[in-house]
């Protein structure tokens, strides 16, 4: 037997012991969390911006913007009216892990908001592996990436409950066909919600914001 | 101490002493390694498809097409006139690794080309610490990925020694600036030599092409 192997579980399993104890926190405060996973340039920056704006007065966002390096999506976050808004910086690991959101949580008073965004560091492979205690992963794929992605990546989309297909603005520029994304995206988790949007034009939008707040009225059992 | 930071140095060093055999066996046979390493999406693949044509009959290649999962992207080199083509599937790992790329060497004649192009997983992150015995590597960005990636994912950016922009016939459709892409990038490494691309128009390709077929005159003594 490897010695490797025995280690990593090890790791992994810490980081599911901090995840379900991040889960319990939020649970009891009644807190959607939702883990933002994508490809770098997806658009999950843009996304959130849109988000923060569109759900203005409505919503009360808390937000971690986990990069490799800069805090520059923190800083796009506080310009689009983020208020809480916290940059985790990775140094160079490929992902966030549950360690560092336990660290951001405790500075964080779990009482000042309805939903937690989590934007994960751009990878479309690692963090499929770490549980962050959300309540569910999103993954974000762009139309200029191509529509082979979820076949390529299929752990990111199996471990995802919802994929926002962005950039449909920038479709007719390539040969990504929409149906052809969906069929494969299916095929490989049959239960994903699915959301098409343009950041840019606006598009598709509306559907989103309205799902996240029907996620928020459901945990806090206004529903 | 921890035992983590040893077993994890122990793997590197051990990736850089098969890393090394690797470029030996290269060197003496003269051939040029290039590793591609990009976000998923940004066009590795296509550029390698249009590069088999624009340069069939002048350099032999051979290429090593990494992946998550599917062997598409090996199927797509095939098709597009590759005569030695390896597909490895990582089965979840995030990168390649210089074991990988020794068992698929182990069963090509070096004679046979003078180029050979190893196309690695699409991240932006890890691939960037696997020396795979390479004498370069060259990094992708897509213009719809935005132009604040080399400042995001520098490691990748700094460890390369070229850097590819493709997608330029989208550049109009975005705030994407080719000035300040260039300009991150030249300031996480000045040493980078540039090209500027479109898989679909056919822009810029020219200059790639001919970089290519001076590394291999070069490497092979004559220039």
């Amino acid at each position: 037997m490897s010695d490797k192997i025995p280690l990593n579980e090890k790791i992994l399993s810490e980081n599911d012991r901090l995840a379900a104890i991040i889960r319990r926190q939020l649970d009891k405060s009644r807190i959607v969390a939702l883990n933002l996973v994508s490809s770098p340039g997806s658009g999950k920056t843009s996304l959130l911006e849109k988000t923060l704006v569109g759900l203005k007065g409505r919503l009360n966002f808390a937000l971690i913007a986990g990069d490799v390096q800069t805090q520059n999506d923190a800083d796009r976050l506080i310009k689009a009216g983020g208020k809480i808004v916290r940059p985790i910086i990775t140094g160079g690991a490929c992902h966030l892990d549950a360690r560092m959101i336990t660290r951001v949580l405790e500075d964080l008073s779990l009482d000042n908001f309805d939903l937690l965004f989590i934007e994960n560091v751009g990878n479309l492979v690692c963090p499929s592996s770490y549980d962050l205690g959300e309540d569910m992963k999103v993954v974000i794929i762009s139309t200029t990436e191509g529509d082979d992605k979820p076949l390529k990546y299929p752990a990111m989309f199996r471990r995802s409950s919802a994929m926002v297909i962005n950039k449909i603005d920038l479709m007719g520029l390539s040969d990504f066909d929409l149906n052809r994304v969906k069929e494969n995206a299916l095929r490989i988790n049959g239960n994903l919600t699915i959301f098409e949007t343009s950041c840019r034009t606006g598009e598709g939008l509306k559907g989103w914001y309205e799902w996240l707040e029907r996620l928020v009225a459901l945990k806090k059992g206004r529903d």
